[in-house]
């Protein structure tokens, strides 16, 4: 059960915002063996990797269109129709974040831009194991396609029959990807990251993945090859005053604590009656719970903390940096103003963190462990970079030109000055 | 003097976007050795490694106010109204990056909003060495302002009087910066990363440095502290035709090559013609640096690349990815649009690199060694994190509700789907 903690003093917060699991070093060694076989030998690694430890042997990685096709024939209608509707919400979220381009004159003739332009080829990771993780595809390559990138690949591990999940299969094919690959693991960061004769090079990798494949991205990041960000387990902090209902507190702490006994829940109150409602609550509603094992392990070490100034309370969370953040508390728009540090913010009884992991329209990869100190979500701007641009009339460099070549010249940088003046005499004679 | 290739065919390519200088591993363990002791020992180890690298003995490291107001007074009236000019243009262009907050209903009753949130606490590094560089104070403390970061923290090696130089102290005041620290290399981003008791930890490190301290800001990168970008020796790319002022290309690549020996300049052009009188210009030219030796030794490891397609220009550019793309041809905005992965732009005859490097208004930060393809530029939305918010009134969550019961029990996320389950029913009680 959750350990209760009242009015801590800030000396302790530090302890309370600690995540329970670091980053294990015995892995990077392995993981650095498996990225150097396949940047050497290719698909010929990634098939005795795949035969280890997904215990399948394949002759080639991709999927199919009749594998497609298949998948698309047994995934139940009901079904379908959810992920289209998910996939519009998205679409419709992540298509409003495209910007418009402005000319900005900053001085007269001197015109700046920032255009967007999508980063051209991506890749997609998508976990295998308990949970077939199609929500994440939809998270991932909606936002890519609406950006433009041309090139998107997804990788995810093959069961022992060779096969994908068919509902992550659907969701690939309905959002455009491109290539689908069967390959799973730190193999899958590999391929993506350097290309082999069967998978092509990205530029980003993009998704979730265990600790060796965040080990791999991480590794690859160092490389040059972009990562959407550093992922460590999945957590919530709630927030929440006796107005809220038990029950429903209950349910969305456990809603996060099924993901792994690595994940870990929060619950920041003023209400120590509240609080011990929630605790008998989580006693009942876990053992209606097909997950319960690894719900009771996330409990294990996670927190209630008691805090009665509601000052106190947005610090605690703005230093915890919570992954989601949902706000069931009479004063909730007020709250979600002041705080700084956390991924997504749900606000009010009726916005439970479900409908963001799957449908409301924003985006679920988001920054656990704190980063979102300082890193945003996945969101447009993950798939695209900003170029600058900057067009000047003679003009324009007239007016400009002498600020520039005091500059230069005070860095010391003697071409940089006569870049200016070499122009700056010219103009002057043809005036 | 830089190398000719006349229409290499596109296996040569990879050859010839190759950048010259790699990573020099063996600086790894030093800088591992310098990070470990700033961690442990603190400021101890800041006295130690700026008598080692610095040569200068310092009791403490901040800048007092003193010191500040002597370097304002020290630094030449033209110089400080070229630095306020181009402050002003730097906050016009970042100031045009703020996003007015949208929301958007996805669906009846289910509202979402990106909003954007300063990181509050960002370090900036700036290099000792032969140029003062105050030009990057103005690039990284300007934006910081912009976006609310509520401490800005700059380090800056010592001379060996344990000065720094006046105009990067004049330019640090006037951006608000709140402490300056006289400290220098792999242990300065360790002193930002990890904080001492003089020195506040930050959360995300900026600027440039040499390969030292690009080496500790990819290992605090591994740690969680977010970097700017990865980088490597600064270049550019110039796009000409023979409508181009062979005089203005030559002193265009000298002023990116007088940089540094490791920076590279490269020049595309279909015209053979242009090409010779900018070879000739680049040797008369020359002489006249100060800096010639960095800029010839630049020039020997840099290339002409003859294409006669546009297309095949258009295709080389993306290909390299350059950091600075100048555009000096007679279609030079058609090209401008063609072109999908670049730092920064600078189109037509009357805009030099110089003028972005100080004062047109756009970030001179930008990605090196062809991180173009997936990374930006410094920007305003680099200081600054995304938070999503959703907000359900009891008939959205209704609506939506019933896809994410769907797509939870599909995923085998039980809890995820009575989180709505367990609102709705009493929802439906309450009616």
């Amino acid at each position: 059960m959750m350990k209760v903690f009242e009015e801590p003093n800030r000396n302790q917060w530090m302890d309370l915002v600690t995540r329970p699991s670091g980053h294990d070093l015995s892995q990077d060694s392995l993981v650095e063996n498996i990225l150097q076989e396949v940047r050497s030998q290719g698909d010929m690694a990634l098939k005795k990797y795949t035969a280890k430890f997904d215990q399948v042997t394949l002759t080639s990685f991709i999927v199919t269109k009749d594998e497609i096709e298949q998948a698309i024939a047994i995934v139940p209608e009901d079904l379908k129709n959810a992920i289209l509707l998910a996939k519009a919400n998205i679409e419709t979220f992540h298509s409003s974040q495209i910007r418009e381009v402005k000319i900005i004159e900053t001085m007269p003739g001197v015109l700046c831009w920032q255009g967007s332009k999508p980063i051209e080829k991506i890749g997609i990771y998508i976990p295998g194991g308990t949970a077939p993780l199609f929500s994440t595809v939809l998270m991932l390559a909606v936002p890519a396609k609406i950006a433009g990138c041309n090139e998107i690949i997804l990788c995810s591990p093959p069961d022992r029959n060779g096969d994908i999940n068919s509902s992550i299969l659907f969701a690939a094919h309905i959002c455009g990807v491109n290539k689908i690959f069967k390959i799973g693991g730190a193999q899958a960061i590999a391929a993506m990251a350097y290309g082999t004769k069967e998978v092509p090079s990205v530029y980003k990798i993009f998704g979730p993945g265990n600790s060796f494949v965040t080990a791999a991205k991480m590794k690859v990041q160092q490389e040059g090859i972009a990562i959407d960000m550093p992922a460590g387990p999945s957590e919530v902090l709630i927030c929440a005053d006796d107005t809220a209902d038990p029950d429903w507190v209950a349910i969305d702490l456990l809603s996060q604590a099924e993901h792994g006994t690595d994940s870990q829940v929060v619950l920041v109150t003023d209400s120590k009656e509240l609080a011990g409602k929630v605790q008998e609550q989580l006693k009942i509603q876990l053992k209606e719970l097909p997950r319960k094992s690894f719900a009771s392990g996330a409990l294990n070490h996670s927190h209630v903390i008691i805090l009665k100034k509601i000052n106190d309370q947005i610090d605690f969370i703005n230093t915890y940096a919570p992954e989601h953040l949902i706000i069931n508390h009479a004063n909730a728009d007020e709250i979600a103003n002041r705080i700084n540090n956390a991924g997504s913010i749900f606000i009010g009884p009726y916005s439970p963190e479900s409908v963001g992991d799957y449908a409301s329209g924003t985006n679920h990869t988001l920054p656990t462990s704190a980063y979102a100190k300082a890193y945003s979500g996945v969101n447009l701007d993950s798939f695209t970079k900003k170029i600058t641009y900057q067009k000047l009339t003679a003009e324009g460099l007239q007016g400009i030109g002498p600020i520039v070549e005091i500059m230069a010249e005070a860095e010391h940088l003697i071409a940089h000055k006569l870049a200016i003046s070499k122009r700056l005499e010219k103009i002057k004679k043809q005036e």
